[in-house]
């Protein structure tokens, strides 16, 4: 067996056996099988598919590459919850402390920025000093302890994954439904929970673009759940237009923490309400989905959510006068608004020039291990259905270089597109599967 | 500009421009863009293609990306020749001297093992102390004293097209028409020649499968070419089972030399002739074909294209006593013969396993960089049309390595496919186009 025959064969449109996968990512994840050739495999697959099997054995493969995290000594059902992503996608960082403060355990284990999007491990390390590479053993006390906790994919969980994603994230090889489901369920089946609630996003500012793609990625993910004996719930919703307002790393830990002092954008109070509902399902806390969102509501009412969060920010080490303070996250040197040449309802905030933009001004990654500029971002000052008169702003740019940011002024202006007439409102949710 | 969205861009369909393609060219060739990026792409162009623009383009490029050789100080009509490669391709060992030898002026630069192929810069090291890597000013010294060099393109020609020749080797990029088109035409143009004469292989044994890709691929250069005003030609001829016997580095050598000694199998002193007999004309030595393929038999009868090749060896400092006596040449430790379990006559020989087994024996490179066993190989005893009985040996494998043999042996076996009924002989020159 070599990998050149393997990936002619992906090329040649055929199915990949066991131990073709086995071999290809354990000689991957040794270093025996260089980037290179991974990256060419992993073309070939965005281009030829995988059939169900072959996804089932990837994301199993890649699950077993590291350690299965023993989530037993934890009392009750424990969820996690997965997002695809998406521009301006918070949703993690409102809705676990939300839940958790339910009473739902919650072993949240999360990425980094992909692509044109950003992941919450770079938004949370915005606070200072919070930790994302707890051990194991911390993990699952800090969940014991205080019902949560939020670490990166970083320990030893799917580490063929981990290192996978990383290449993805720099070769144009994200939106592929199979290396997505076997990413996202590898690092789920690794994480030992017990259910699992999947937002698949779909849409311009996600990384599927059509609602036929985003079910079929959701089904594949809720079967491969299902046969692992995990509940599991797969969430579409639409991605047309950045969530919330904020995109950017500390801009965006501050939009969620609005919504946990109980204001925050309408859009992602709505997605994590929604979420969160079926996560309390999940675990037993209630049996009605309306209740679930009639009690996340009292949570962030009543300050426990916000409460709860700082409970995790400590646990983790991270300042959490940053969170009473939100004014102390780091800010960038400058920023500028984009006033609008023109006047009308916005119809279309075209999300991936936005999340592009943002990752130009430095808060995403170029190649594997860039650094991020946490600071930077662009906060929308207008959004679909909202009127917009000439000169009025439609965004702020946060920005700490010059050049960067007269690089990519005049693309946020084509982001925006206007209309006489008010654009009739669109859901958020579109399905669920389970 | 940023290589993740050029290659988003071909991964979509999409048209790359002139300043992409060079961004992605010079990026790579300076580092600044890693193996991992270029290979995507290039598995994108495999899927999607390119135009003719953009043929053109990274043709020219890449051709720019070193030194643009002037050969202007030979006299003559300086003819250079090309095959896109195939299972025991070892033509170019025997053409270049005998077409030297009736008066052609050949600079001639050659490439490593690609793929399940040879490379003659890897079979020529074979001969002791055999130097390819001369100085431009050597090697046009070398034509001028003795109307050919061998060269490898290790030096200053088309550095770029040399690094990618390299990565998609081992990335499963090498039988695509633009990226073959444009890697063989950089070199030639930057090799200075004024005319050209291309042998595009087609069958199993070659990269390309069918005679439409060769075709293509055929008029591509032929175009390239003529845009360049080189006259060019291109002969597709079929490598459906391995060119002449032997496969393998040295072995190919002894079996070239059979050939300049007037014996040597039928189908490579075909190919030669015809091959030699257009580059006679373009250089203007005949009119007629069938003149230069009369010229050429004498060359070969009277001993001067053999006394030609031990000029090049010993103006390249390589050992002549091993081309006086093969025997001396790398041999390898052990052999044995592959008998055959049935009798009929020989319907095919699969060539791909062949190349691939000798590969395996560690005549070819798994990853950029291996190093390469020279006097390993496979030495066919039947071919297509032969009667095999039982137990009488269809191949003698050469081998230095007892596990590799073993790898190998059945494989060897399933390349032999028989019948009752004498097959009907196919044509080994299939097409010219000028």
């Amino acid at each position: 067996m070599d990998i050149i025959s393997i990936i002619e064969k992906k090329k040649n449109r055929l199915t990949l056996n066991e131990s073709e996968i086995d071999f290809a990512l354990n000689g991957y994840l040794e270093g025996s099988i260089p980037d290179y050739q991974m990256s060419a495999l992993l073309m070939a697959i965005w281009f030829n598919g995988m059939n169900y099997q072959e996804i089932n054995k990837l994301t199993m493969s890649m699950a077993k590459s590291g350690e299965i995290i023993d989530l037993s000594s934890i009392p009750g059902i424990k969820v996690d919850k997965h997002s695809t992503g998406g521009v301006g996608d918070k949703t993690t960082i409102a809705l676990i402390p939300m839940v958790a403060a339910a009473g739902v355990p919650v072993p949240k284990i999360s990425g980094r920025a992909l692509g044109h999007t950003g992941g919450t491990v770079d938004k949370l390390e915005s606070i200072a000093n919070f930790k994302t590479d707890l051990t194991v053993e911390n993990f699952i006390s800090s969940v014991k302890k205080i019902n949560a906790s939020i670490i990166g994919s970083t320990i030893n969980i799917a580490p063929a994954d981990h290192k996978i994603y990383a290449l993805r994230d720099v070769t144009g090889t994200i939106n592929s439904i199979p290396l997505m489901a076997s990413s996202i369920m590898s690092k789920k089946i690794a994480g030992g929970a017990d259910a699992l609630v999947l937002n698949v996003t779909v849409g311009e500012g996600a990384f599927l673009n059509n609602f036929e793609d985003a079910i079929s990625l959701g089904e594949i993910m809720v079967n491969i759940g299902k046969s692992n004996h995990k509940k599991t719930y797969a969430v579409i919703s639409s991605m047309e237009q950045p969530l919330g307002y904020a995109v950017g790393n500390s801009l965006e830990v501050q939009e969620a923490l609005e919504l946990l002092n109980n204001k925050g954008p309408s859009d992602l109070k709505e997605i994590c309400l929604f979420l969160g509902s079926y996560m309390l399902m999940a675990a037993g806390i209630v049996n009605k989905q309306k209740d679930g969102i009639k009690l996340l509501k009292k949570i962030i009412a009543n300050g426990s959510a916000l409460t709860k969060f700082m409970e995790i920010v400590d646990n983790q080490k991270g300042n959490v006068n940053q969170i009473r303070e939100p004014k102390l996250l780091p800010r960038a040197k400058y920023k500028k608004d984009i006033n609008s040449p023109f006047r009308g309802f916005v119809k279309k905030v075209e999300a991936r020039i936005i999340g592009q933009s943002t990752m130009l001004l430095g808060a995403g990654r170029m190649k594997k291990g860039d650094d991020i500029d946490l600071s930077v971002g662009i906060v929308l000052r207008k959004k679909i259905g909202d009127w917009v008169n000439e000169k009025e702003p439609l965004a702020t740019v946060y920005y700490n270089d010059k050049k960067k940011y007269d690089l990519i002024k005049d693309s946020i202006l084509k982001a925006f597109h206007t209309t006489d007439k008010r654009p009739e409102g669109k859901p958020l949710i579109l399905k669920v599967i389970s």
